[in-house]
């Protein structure tokens, strides 16, 4: 039941702001309708980080991933204008920081 | 293009390991066959991180995802005694520590 060899997904984990109610409204509001204006974008998936399962703090706030068909997808999607303004306004509203991976699908 | 809405994801971010080979061997012959035994098991999806987009090192070394229809359906499948051997198995190769997050799909 594994997804597609091959793919590539670019995983945004966001740090806990410092003031959760307006991240969520900057968010919704004004960074994902940016998102969503990046031309050849794929899947992608937004989640809210609710716990852990040992029920401690969890490290990080949110979780939103890409994925692509393969690398050169990828680049291509991400040097869009549209999608170096989306990456460009997480310095407005991602106060706990955001820790960036690009990872291949096994 | 968002995933089914009310659905949950267990994500497991390993640390960098002390040994990259050994992790991978006992991931892929030990570990996974341990987790594909899990009982009700629906959609995942494992990956390696190969980068960042700014070109720095990687906070992670891998990904792992399993997603559930609601946290009814997680709860069932992790309390599984093969769910339990799994995430007890992360002590035996998880040499750079294992980060798990509940998050729930916007």
């Amino acid at each position: 039941m594994a997804t597609q060899a091959g793919a590539v997904k670019l995983t945004v984990l966001y740090g806990h702001p410092t003031d959760p109610a307006a991240f969520e409204r900057y968010y919704a509001e004004t960074h994902m309708p940016m998102v969503r204006k990046i031309p050849g974008l794929g899947r992608y998936e937004q989640a809210k980080v609710v716990g852990t399962p040992g029920g401690g703090q969890p490290a990080f706030y949110r979780i939103f991933e890409f994925w692509f068909d393969n690398d050169a997808h990828m680049q291509r999607v991400m040097s869009s204008p549209e999608a170096e303004a989306a990456v460009g306004d997480l310095a407005n509203f991602a106060t706990g920081g955001a820790t960036t991976l690009i990872s291949q699908i096994d």
